[in-house]
């Protein structure tokens, strides 16, 4: 009976040892997830904080598109910007903003798409605690490319949720 | 002590349930993952299988785009077709295939993007035993919605790997 006792306590910690260990990975693995390519880090002057960028194509030029997939680290955010030809971002990971210029911020989170009329000035980017990642198709790319403008100051992005 | 053991195996059984809800909750969920909504079942002759539509837009149509969800369970598939302004597709779930007539399948996973050019005669759809879904933005659509065929046929499908 006294080594029952002992064998049933060992397989006791073995278990809670394993319970652990899968829970662990589960976190991990969520945390983790990105559906497209993370690419490269962009140094760019007409985006703020760690952005990382996968340009996809199109490689035909005759297609007048351009899209890549776009990351966001926390807080991390495009400049002000307009596209002559339009263009739609589709969410594929975390939560982050667009908002079009004299528009409240729309908060934008996996599964979500945004529509963006021709030449409407906005931003786009992640939230303050957040991760944010996007597939960006340019539209109608023939008719010219981003018209870049000012970043999005910290008053402007840290007045979002006031 | 016969007390102790009792309890102790007790709670060896409640640990043993308790891990196979964990892997249980696991497995679900990553079956069942959907980055995009799932929409509704498509009613259409040009896909053969279960498809899954949700259309996205774009609302307007100035931007010269059609884009949408499109969830294929396992063997499910368009008829060939293809698209005057080309088409691009960004996998979002699953294993499937595309092939342009005449050339090899190729096989689509999770994370892949396919750039279809104009007028090319193809199709997508899933693999034998997987669900697969994709975007679909559909480019330069006011120079005309895509050309409809006739069905892959099981012929054909069912010697993709052969």
């Amino acid at each position: 009976m006294k080594h029952m006792f002992k064998y049933s306590l060992l397989i006791l910690i073995t278990l809670l040892a394993a319970c652990s260990t899968d829970k662990g990975s589960g976190e991990t693995s969520a945390q983790s997830e990105s559906v497209f390519p993370l690419g490269e880090i962009l140094i760019s002057d007409n985006f703020s904080g760690t952005v990382w960028l996968q340009m996809m194509g199109a490689e035909d030029s005759t297609l007048h598109a351009r899209f890549g997939n776009v990351t966001f680290e926390p807080k991390a955010r495009t400049n002000w910007h307009s596209h002559p030809g339009g263009q739609v971002l589709f969410i594929t990971e975390g939560q982050g903003y667009y908002q079009a210029k004299g528009q409240p911020a729309q908060i934008l989170r996996k599964g979500d798409h945004v529509e963006i009329p021709r030449n409407v000035v906005h931003w786009h980017g992640a939230g303050p605690d957040t991760e944010f990642a996007h597939i960006a198709i340019s539209l109608n790319s023939d008719e010219g490319g981003a018209v870049w403008l000012g970043p999005v100051t910290d008053e402007e992005y840290e007045g979002l949720n006031n």
